[in-house]
């Protein structure tokens, strides 16, 4: 794990306007409007003597937004633990971890390997994220968080949607119910962008018709009433972006990135994954670590899958009928093998 | 707790075409497809003998769509426990419940009243729920329930979206942020229920022409790869029908229905939480006739309001500004108490 | 899996006087009293119809406590739902499963395989279970059920401890820290066994006459007042049996079992997860299958581990200092691969 | 709220050695050993700095046990957040909480009243607590919690064990199951206190012996294997002290407060709930005094109870019988009010 694959080097540009990714370079864009800019920067620049523990590489990007999909972003808030906390807690400890690092990533890496999981569920985060609602409504399913949504009951949603990069634009797989294939090309991609464009910027704009306000408070006609705010949302389309703070302990937190960090998970909500994933390097290293050659580059077999395995290296020449597998789970078992089916 | 309050007589009408809620009696509806159809009144054909506690009236309505708004309804699909079970529970008892059903009444009421909630977490049911996508957000913040959601990944959504039947097209409260207010008339009415209609037709009509797909599965132009259905659907708007299955704890259940049945909480989803109460009603009646008169009727006055209705009491005039309570919380109590402010 | 495999035949002798599992034949107990086994009776002998999914292999043995330990049993007392359950829930269908008894378990085989967890949460399964208070302090870590435990605030504890047999008297373990080694003999646990029964007829005989109460009800001196209960039991060690209703989805419950019933799980605790396991044997015989090839017999391969099989499988001979393991790990991964270190 | 109530000169005394609660001043205990008290003292000199929100009074006791009951502590080891976390997640906003702590209070007392729960769950603290087995047996019942306890299968107890005080020596209460009467007093009361304190005594010398360990680690015969510990420990009684690290989100810990500082809990458990409330109260002292004023010291009515004040109100009086409430009920009401039944 080393620091160029961390990101570590990336706040330095979180808050400056950015490349829109996928596009052409002269589209800048900003995350935050001016006065967002002010309170984060007050926030910022506001330090404080604690004895708690710190972390500073997260500290580094504390508060600001790291960019994700065009109009997204995650930023982290709040904090509490780090590696030594983890370790403190499965020991029920007076004092903090143990006193050499070594011995904390041993004990780490020991949890990780046999599943005790409560040690990690005594740290916790905090997270400000900005997200299209499709990704908001499968982020959700991890129960084991805490989560406060802007309410669109209560106050207008920006005109912001989510309009994939032409690379992402994929086609339907043809093997898989639910996933992707080749990318879309030529005419039929431009055509997709149009109706995506099209139909967002049309839903928002009767989306302020219906209100009788527009997106920067005023009032459209004096005459009418305007349509009751938890009514007139409903005409967004789910590409609309939303945001919340989420709050989630550790091993809650990985498990959401093993999931959805997932090569099957939707490309869109593994892009916030990958984020997640950086600021929990530079929050717990050697959690991180162990997580990674665990969980993410581990594999599990079945009893039967195990038996084949054992079969081979004791110079079997195994046949897929002749295995106990299925055809698919043959398969699968030939790809994490890295050999030919 | 009456027959006619309960909807007892409800069922007979669900499976059967219906007047669409608040339109005219001429625009039938089917909720079901026929397949669908044939799928249900297998299933509720089928009986069964169990040695489980067996709820009759509940039974009646098993598998049945209860309709809600136009497109929407609610299916009791199992359940686990009855009245007895609370009491078996709370008893940790070798039997049933007690031997008298005032008994039972006696100890439920005295469970609900002083918030002994285990008890009421012993009894379980499982919907099969069609909603709006916006009805869908707020009910999946109910975090202690299982789910299992049609997936837009996967398949197809149908072509199904919420309008609101005029009485409901309420303006935005001016006194409340995120209340409504008097209902739209008018042009303004139309135009509100023009553009919800056609969006609602133009964007499904693109999400067709992006997948390459009719409704009926037929292709649309055989040149074209059709986009994958992960990124097709963020194209439709929030009030289009999605469905999911949907299995709670009784206790968590009364929960949802005491926040969401209140008058504070969106029309659309207090319809759902409505019908969920109707098969409470079925399903455990002394437990709801408690749950009525404690949590959907009861009101809780903090420390400094029940001193004031104290000193009313004394038969003291206490004035607000001599209240301690804030301008605000002072009206809330006069409300409670069913006097003028 | 066969049926002698899963103690189909055990649910006739669960109502007879047994043999305390380890001590002489001549030693009979009985689970229950007199009144509860006719409570029982009477709950058994009642049937319902329904329109709900039944399982008669379930149903069988429905109400009758299953032995575990001394004084301990596992009874279950209402479940919801079966294998095609989570097909239904799966597909989020309006019918019940599939067609096909063979497309169901292919679908629960890949759902088990891929963790797609949320279906296995739709069937529930409640238990009235009789345990020591040190496996109940472990089994109550699993969060996710629902509990009514004995309130010994509320009523006097039944006179019953665990003892264990002597084949489980064991030593501690040199080389696991929270392990067993060999079984104790002769006067050591001798000794043993005397300090257990000894002591914990001392500490009732005290809980009596704190409470100034016997166990029959009567009272021992009518010219004392007694210690309140809530204060009498914590004299009692964590050997008392206490009981509780439990209640649990599917999925958790097989979290459970994978965790308890595992080798490296306290005995005590052992025994009751593996009475668990047969019950869902009964229950959901297609989850159970796919369970124990997944999760009970198969293996976690961490990233390197898997890179040292893929080298292994090439025909290389990986030396431990040369496999990027630690000498944990690589005695582990050899333990997996059932070959010597 | 003033300081005195809250305890806040409590600190000082925290480290000192200390008058047993309840018994003559000459006796002595320290809470922890002298290398636990240096890892303490390491922890509390260690200052960073930090961008994170701090609360200086939570910072002040930050580490240092809290005493409770005979041998028991609280501590307060990690923390997130403050007051104006709550308002910065109500409002999902890029800064801190409002401008004035005059909005901010008004905020929170708007969110207690109304019960929007979740911006309270924004706020985590973690606590190091020692306490009996029989109060840790009712705490872990709060399950939305993390745990993480000292484990006795891995290390030996202490010895130290819950002894009441004199005072609290309850009798049973004659009208509440679940209750305490009078003081025991004279004879009663010292046989009590002598068979807690040799059953104690006894068991955890039986303990040692059966480890063929004792507390200091030495070995007692040589020639013996000594029973594992995760057997040994089950001769020892509930009021035998464990510890554990316990980590809640505020919301949670306030429902937790709220029946565990209620006058229906068991001392044992209040004590502990009631210097949580102090911990509370140095750390988000806005939210507190809402809670205090919403939630311990307000009540709740059931919509009859109601009916019955609107009467009284209105100058009618009313009779018991005429009430529509169950005598129960009618005496509960009247004792909300304050006045004779």
């Amino acid at each position: 794990m080393t620091q160029s694959k961390t990101g570590l080097g990336r706040e330095d540009a979180a808050l400056q306007p950015q490349a829109d990714g996928g596009s052409s370079s002269a589209s800048k864009r900003r995350l935050l409007t001016e006065a967002q800019e002010a309170d984060l920067r007050e926030a910022r620049e506001h330090r404080s003597q604690t004895r708690r523990v710190t972390v500073p590489a997260l500290e580094e990007i504390l508060y600001e937004p790291l960019p994700v999909l065009d109009h997204g972003f995650v930023r982290v808030v709040d904090y509490m633990g780090d590696d030594s906390s983890i370790v403190q807690a499965a020991r029920v400890s007076y004092g903090k971890g143990t006193k050499k690092v070594s011995q904390d990533a041993g004990l780490i890496n020991y949890l990780m390997r046999h599943r005790h999981t409560t040690p990690f569920e005594m740290c916790e985060i905090k997270f400000h994220v900005k997200l299209p609602i499709f990704v908001a409504r499968q982020w959700i399913r991890h129960r084991t968080a805490n989560v406060n949504e802007y309410s669109a009951r209560y106050s207008m949603l920006d005109r912001e949607f989510y309009i994939p990069t032409p690379e992402h634009l994929a086609a339907q797989s043809a093997v898989n119910q639910q996933g992707r294939g080749a990318v879309l090309e030529g005419a039929e991609a431009e055509r997709v962008l149009e109706i995506l464009k099209t139909d967002s910027a049309k839903t928002y704009e009767h989306y302020e018709e219906m209100l009788n306000e527009r997106a920067d408070g005023g009032v459209i006609d004096e005459s009418r009433a305007g349509l009751t705010r938890e009514l007139a949302r409903m005409n967004l389309p789910i590409n609309v972006y939303t945001q919340w703070y989420w709050k989630c302990d550790l091993h809650n937190l990985l498990h959401f990135i093993g999931l959805r960090a997932d090569p099957h998970a939707q490309y869109e909500i593994r892009a916030y994954a990958e984020v997640l994933l950086e600021t929990v390097k530079r929050w717990v290293p050697l959690v991180c670590e162990a997580f990674e050659k665990y969980a993410m580059t581990g594999t599990t077999f079945s009893g039967p899958a195990l038996a084949v395995v054992k079969r081979m290296l004791a110079g079997e020449t195994v046949a897929p009928e002749d295995s106990g597998l299925s055809k698919r789970e043959w398969r699968e078992l030939m790809e994490a093998l890295g050999r030919e089916g």
